[in-house]
């Protein structure tokens, strides 16, 4: 299920940039809409400076695709566009073809929960080009943010080294949808639980929680609102301490908790959320043990991101639950992901697939030409390298060169184990994969973080995988490249550059 | 209209943390539920290191209030959660209460499209706890969002300087609603269109693009794209020059604008989006105004914020049209508002009110005790200062004292002018409040922009706005600390840190 409900999703379809409407409207127009092409939706560097991205959001991707058709509003609004002499942008047989339009697409993607690299193709989108184009802004919406999110959250959970991470970001998230697909996204990439109880609902996350300052301050004392609490929840105490000082409310925490096993329940544990919290997780630490609740847990929230968790460990900091919001929820240090949908291929009916670059004076953003796939060897230790190649033109050695420096290669040897990544997604208008349920997305994002050498997970200066493209398919780009700067003037002198 | 219609909202009763749902049945279990209390949501520090926060997100939070009600499937969702003894976590009276909610509390609010300051109320709330507590985390995540990004637009269109700023957010926004309210709150702030289809036709904003590399790379040449282009959309051509060589696309450009111009039709523009920005626009100018198209405009776009609009365009760039996307759909430089519900005042039913501050080390994020309303002074020149005070106690003389640095004070003049920025907006369960259309928030947004002294508006360590507590309110808030600090122990030594 999907960030938005089946429901909702009905009228999604001009979730997209006008000008895709406009290019549609061209090609619809000049006779080009019968070109088949082959757009692949990839990005450029890893969030966060990291060593590794995980895939997300494909879910939510095909029900968007498998919702997509036009509603008769959807398509008065377009007719009611018009250009700068006032005239209508689109004309009406164009309206009435997109009233009829079905998707005739056929998708392949990287199932959720795999991690993948810099310039691989997470999805492959193959079709007629107007509904290619239509498609691009909402999937790379879908991917891009749900992708970043998980990458996010395995890093956090990570630094959190097997304790527990529970999501807390909804109040501070982009909007419902940045809340609620970032709660799925952050349950992908390892939290153990999210706050958003519409998210629980909606994708059986399990929802957690502890109280807010505000229900102390309803009460006269602290000691008082404790009580309360307990008195209606005996089972679900843990209680937050810093209202008016950590440590006083650590102390009535753990008078409420004398209470409590006095008749028969166990206090869970108290929450700091303010203050140094090296310095007053080990004195409430102190408290709690000396006091004989050594199984209550200290759970701490305050600004958290990876790099505060690992900071705190560092410090001896004797935290075992870890509430994790704004940082997490909005990516706060790298808040999208660049991904980009770009085309690979196109061809006239029934004329050969002619192949595609983008310029750009940055290597990086050149695109790859052909119909890719990745292929991902292992052996027993872990993955060793992903190999970007052309479905068509196949695997001509198992040397890769990395896209952005090519004097990075390696050679894979022969009858090593491998897998492809991008599998079919969608075909002939409908969804022809059985999307795993989250906890099993989940799984896999931990199962696949087990298969990377640790270097790759370390968060200051990660190693860099080798994943790059087929031997021969990068001495294609190559020539590609050179024609058309040749083509383009830009052969000798650096035209566009003083 | 909210970025989510009114039949989507039905079912978002459940976007609010847990814990709101605990504290609640807490309340309601243990004879607290009567208890009436005064909520503030307020932010404690501008976004960006700015002079300025521009409201936002009110509309939506009222379709949200007025939309809330709990559906036989919410209730079934809460009655399914169990505590960590595999006990349902809430008992039925509680859901069967639930079902019944009608929300009657209070609302007041700052119109969308105001000016405001750091601990200032944007939005009061006033009623029994349980729907107060509920509210909390849906009002921060609507409230909180669309005034990062409104804050956002409006400083990016003032680094353009009344040249229009196209938002081109949405595949890079966090999530689809992440994109939806990013395009309605960057319109606010004063945004002249957005890419995002689906928003103009929910708001009604003006929808503006160009086209993709991708309609070039269809094409065996540039210049055979740019041709089909304009025969489709002879009105409507903004090239995108820079697929292969960007002067060698302006070139093309320009012959396709002649044969265009033979047709009676004008090339409307070029756009750059990659490269050297302050030096390609200048060279393409020249190109276009030696070739006869001096009208002809240079839009440029690739990870545009206010700064760098602001850099190129003192390095001399001759670009006209600013197109903004991922540094302002998710405010990339500080991604999030933090905005905070704090309770102000609690009674017991037929009592007195009793004020309530929150601790905390950090001066600033000491909360503000009353029932509490912003009075904005102004003269002829602009707004002058910001008082907030507690509307029970009153003003007793117009001298407000800074929250944070108790020796920053400013008393203003009897009979200045004034005006009192929170209004009511829902009363009896239902909105009393006739939002402004988008435009005239726009305006708003503009006019208020306006009143404020220049240096408020400077990117790099604006001017301090007056904006302070009432002088009585100032010493009671001080009173009610250190009682609250002697009472946690807090009043001698520092017991909270080493």
């Amino acid at each position: 299920m999907s960030a938005l409900s089946a429901r909702e999703q009905q009228s999604l379809v001009l979730l997209t940039d006008l000008y895709q409407f406009t290019m549609a409207y061209a090609a619809f127009r000049t006779g080009v809409a019968d070109r088949e092409a082959v757009f692949h939706l990839n990005f450029r560097k890893h969030p966060f400076k990291g060593g590794y991205t995980i895939a997300a959001g494909l879910e939510p991707a095909l029900d968007f695709l498998a919702n997509f058709r036009f509603a008769e509003d959807d398509v008065a609004y377009l007719g009611s566009l018009t250009d700068v002499k006032d005239k209508p942008l689109f004309e009406k047989d164009f309206l009435e073809y997109l009233r009829k339009m079905r998707l005739e697409v056929e998708v392949d993607a990287v199932p959720e929960g795999t991690a993948i690299f810099p310039h691989e193709p997470l999805l492959r989108v193959r079709g007629p080009v107007i509904p290619c184009m239509l498609l691009e802004t909402p999937l790379l919406n879908l991917i891009n943010f749900q992708t970043l999110i998980a990458t996010k959250a395995a890093r956090v959970c990570d630094a959190a080294k097997g304790e527990p991470v529970l999501e807390f970001g909804l109040r501070r998230a982009q909007g419902m949808d940045g809340a609620l697909s970032a709660s799925r996204a952050s349950y992908i990439g390892g939290c153990a639980s999210t706050s958003n109880v519409l998210a629980g609902k909606r994708f059986g996350i399990p929802v957690k929680g502890t109280h807010a300052h505000s229900w102390v301050m309803i009460f006269d004392e602290e000691l008082e609102a404790f009580r309360a609490y307990a008195r209606a929840l005996p089972d679900n105490c843990v209680f937050l301490v810093d209202t008016y000082g950590t440590l006083s409310g650590v102390r009535h925490a753990i008078e409420v908790g004398k209470e409590l096993r006095a008749r028969g329940h166990e206090l869970l544990g108290i929450r700091l959320d303010s203050g140094d919290l090296a310095y007053l997780s080990v004195e409430a630490r102190k408290l709690l043990d000396e006091a004989g609740f050594p199984k209550a847990q200290i759970l701490a929230s305050n600004e958290l991101d990876e790099h505060l968790i690992t900071s705190l460990k560092s410090q001896g900091a004797t935290i075992g639950v870890w509430g994790v919001g704004t940082k997490l929820v909005t990516a706060y240090d790298d808040a999208a992901l660049g991904g980009v949908y770009k085309l690979g291929a196109v061809r006239a009916p029934g004329g050969p697939w002619k192949h595609r670059v983008k310029l750009s004076e940055q290597i990086a953003k050149v695109t790859t030409p052909g119909i890719l796939q990745v292929r991902r060897f292992h052996d027993g230790d872990g993955f060793i390298a992903d190999l970007i190649y052309d479905e068509e033109r196949g695997i001509g050695e198992q040397t890769l060169v990395d896209p952005v420096d090519v004097t990075r290669r390696k050679r894979v040897p022969e009858g090593t184990a491998f897998e492809d990544l991008l599998v079919p997604v969608f075909r002939g208008g409908k969804v022809v994969y059985r999307a795993p349920g989250l906890p099993e997305i989940r799984q896999r994002t931990q199962q696949q973080l087990s298969q990377l050498h640790p270097t790759l997970r370390r968060f200051l200066n990660p190693h860099l995988y080798p994943a790059g493209l087929e031997r021969g398919l990068h001495e294609y780009k190559l020539d590609l490249v050179l024609r058309a700067k040749e083509a383009a003037g830009l052969s000798g002198a650096q035209e566009d550059q003083a």
